[in-house]
């Protein structure tokens, strides 16, 4: 369970972070096998009233609500780039909360690299939560970068961007979205779009870098 | 298709409503007998590139997401009767475009009447998009007003209501999707809320009231 007063006090405002994150809740279902492995997590109490089973649902209604988030953020702040920095705190903040519904609902324990977080963002994660299944490619020499390469977007279905907002980088929640949930389990990362089918281009393009390892005992905050 | 500045010229501000609805385009896939059969939509123009195949996603992002527009609206306007005001405005501009969707997936037809209707809205539309199948009970004597019986509403499953929010209608996006869909095949209805899990019910009541049924050649507004 997690306090919509969290948002609203600390939330996308870099508020008292510390405090805030101790306030979240864990749903009951998360395991003490998760608990021992994710340290940063075992700080969050547990809860009574959510229930194990998952919902499926199509993602139109979905789509359209996100649509009606990005343009209220369209109206609320005076450019694109303010825009685009909203919705990756947003998503920030939605990705330290998803986490634990991952780690309890899929079998996935601690990856032993890049590669093989690569693989479960893109087989395990994406499908769960968006559908779809993005391809793993274009890793740097190095291995500390990659792209998702997505054929079908669901955020941007029913979407084409006006032409005064070209900058906007309309799913941009997706970024944050990562990097919150990764930093919850210790990997801080960059991330960000560098294709886009609602700017004309054949695929979408997510391209994540890794950045470092996070010391356990430090709880990560929220933006 | 419906354009991100659709929402933008005409979105909530209940704009040139007119001129917007017939900006709005609708999917491919949205077959010529429901073309026929509800003539309000026959303004919309065809889109080419919406593929469709359905997403199955679980519900979590979603329901964070909602979570990130329900603190937003909260930050932007100066109490929760506005706020729940907006959300029901964004709740009805998704509605009538969900509607499309909903007529072109399913095989459902014109509804004989609003028992049918209420049938067709717990079992298909909220199992559909939303993963659940509320129960129809309540009915009054004259057949126009019946509730929804959610007891379990995707919406909150990560949300516990802070004390100063007390008048925060959390969900009450739903109750617009549900005007506006309805709009969009002829039948205005007013839905509220009645009881909420959030505010510690049961379960979550959505009433809804047959009002009149609407003239064909007056297109539904966007609000």
């Amino acid at each position: 369970m997690v306090y919509l007063s969290f948002w609203l006090a600390g939330g996308s405002d870099c508020g008292n972070s510390r405090n805030a994150t101790l306030k979240i809740q864990v749903k009951e279902l998360v395991s003490t096998r998760i608990f021992t492995a994710y340290s940063s997590i075992t700080k969050m109490s547990r809860q009574s009233n959510r229930t194990t089973d998952s919902k499926k649902m199509n993602s139109e209604l979905f789509t359209l609500t996100y649509g009606a988030l990005v343009t209220q953020l369209c109206k609320d702040y005076e450019n694109d780039e303010e825009v685009n920095k909203q919705l990756d705190k947003m998503g920030y903040n939605i990705g330290v909360r998803l986490i634990e519904d991952f780690l309890a609902r899929s079998s996935v324990g601690r990856c032993q690299d890049f590669r093989e977080t690569a693989d479960v963002i893109a087989k395990v994660a994406f499908k769960t939560y968006l559908g779809v299944s993005p391809s793993v490619s274009n890793w740097s020499p190095a291995g500390d970068e990659f792209s998702l390469i997505l054929e079908s977007n669901p955020l941007v279905d029913f979407v084409e961007l006006p032409d005064n907002h070209n900058a906007l980088i309309y799913s941009n929640l997706l970024c944050g979205v990562l990097r919150g949930a990764l930093e919850m389990v210790q990997m801080a990362v960059d991330v960000k779009f560098v294709q886009d089918t609602l700017r004309g281009d054949n695929v979408t393009e997510i391209r994540m870098k890794f950045v470092k390892r996070i010391e356990e005992n430090l709880p990560a905050g929220d933006e």
